[in-house]
């Protein structure tokens, strides 16, 4: 199976996951669940689920458990993304192309549909359906928490609002960078490595895959900005300009930002060197993501 | 010890317990971190943890369980005064006589402060210093969770966002607060119980007293607010009748809800008969909480 289908077969999968893990949009309290079921169900490219679902592959991991984590892990990208729209953060009215959250019901409605998938992330992986073990559970949830919240993705997501007033230096960018999108990444593919009980050298290598190709996603996702092409992103673009805000493009300038993206993309990839062509598909997965961005 | 006491040892501990658990608020994040520390550790009765140490003590559980336990709730319900004071929820300035999160540091900022908390309190529970037996760990985490999220806590602050669209029928209301506030309270006792491994009817005894105090805790608040005593309340009053809000007031009358608070506090008190004297502070507690209110 090549990449692209098999990165369309996982989202599949994941979509039909989160559809019947979701609680049904009924009752008085329809108007929240059906902001969840909107967001969560409403497309995306589900690249950490296929982290997760693939480095666990790699060691023959138990497929439901690979799932539901990865269901657990989008809820949070989600719950991130809702949070990353509304107008005290972005303030964007278009993500994938459609309405955000907030522009599609209200605010108080994405707000509190970004807090619901949030803490269902949680239920979904303490449950005895996701691995029968409850020290594995207790690592996964344990493992989540610490990427998503204040020594992780939301930290970085708070490092990303102080714009002009943060440090303009790499270190610093790389840093928020490294918080905002990285430690979710990384933890995609740390939890299939825990899941399947790898080898703990092994699981460094995927965890230095991750890093690297997080890092070149986000510098890409920085230059596509810059080139302002809003329409192949769904979204607003040349919003960091805008914003006064520093990314890497603003540092590094295009060209550099351009060059790094390759040597991060290269030195991804020599991290799966030691797993042979069982580590194909994360291998394309590089180029892929990567692709039309540099 | 009498229940003042008792009240203001257990909201000392709980403060001790938050302030070395949470981050310190240092590095380029430390405005999250301070505005995380500043809604935590900034008073509140610390009612929810008082519910889990005492449920706890009545057969012994582990002191350390139970006070982390505690302080994993306390982190929730910070998030979610931190959320519903925002502008696109309740729009209050002011918490416990303090300016709300949002009003003194900055929307931004209280928003990924909730979320942060509300993260930080499953990567708590998940720790194994909170517990050595991960699957006591799994079901405080699975609680924690069912309690605060699209079938708990959040999904009634959805349904009171509704206001005067909600269906303005006691059962519609007395629903939405046992969402809003009783999943937590309920979650705070029964947490108690399951590190105790309590028997389950000693448990539904328990669970069952918590959730008539919370009802009738909920019915003085809406009391407390249509008398409009603001000084009293530490924030503003009558802030449901202005808003076009159903509650237990606006639906039963003053009076009828006077006399149903003093129902549900003897019926709060009677599920501890079968505890004796173990249970005095727990029913103390009812006249206290509810004291100057009915």
């Amino acid at each position: 199976m090549d990449i692209e289908s098999r990165l369309a077969e996982t989202a599949d999968r994941v979509t039909v996951a989160l559809d019947a893990l979701l609680p049904r949009a009924v009752g008085p309290e329809a108007r929240l669940l059906s902001a969840m079921r909107y967001a969560a169900l409403g497309g995306g490219k589900r690249l950490r689920p296929f982290f997760t679902l693939e480095s666990g592959r790699l060691f023959d991991a138990d497929e439901t458990a690979l799932l539901r984590t990865a269901a657990a892990l989008e809820c949070i990208h989600t719950f991130s993304l809702i949070h990353d729209d509304l107008p005290c953060m972005d303030d964007d009215d278009l993500r994938r192309g459609q309405p955000t959250v907030h522009k599609e019901f209200d605010e108080a409605t994405a707000l509190l549909a970004g807090d619901a998938l949030l803490a269902f992330a949680f239920e979904i992986l303490a449950d005895p359906a996701t691995h029968p073990d409850p020290q594995m559970r207790c690592k996964l949830v344990a493992g989540l928490a610490r990427a998503t919240g204040p020594q992780g993705m939301i930290a970085g997501q708070a490092l990303d609002m102080l714009g002009s007033e943060m440090s303009s230096d790499l270190i610093a960018i790389t840093r928020m960078n490294r918080l905002k999108t990285g430690a979710l990444i990384s933890f995609s593919v740390e939890a299939g490595c825990l899941i399947a009980c790898a080898p703990e050298d092994a699981k460094h290598a995927l965890v230095r895959y991750a890093n690297d190709l997080g890092l070149a996603f986000q510098m890409a996702d920085d230059l596509l900005d810059a080139e302002g092409r809003a329409e192949e992103m769904g979204k607003a673009a040349q919003k960091d300009a805008r914003a006064g805000k520093v990314n890497f493009v603003t540092v590094l300038g295009e060209e550099a930002a351009r060059a790094r993206v390759r040597l991060l993309a290269t030195q991804a990839k020599g991290h799966l060197a030691q797993f042979g062509p069982r580590a194909k598909l994360l291998t394309q997965a590089v180029d892929f993501v990567l692709d039309r961005r540099y």
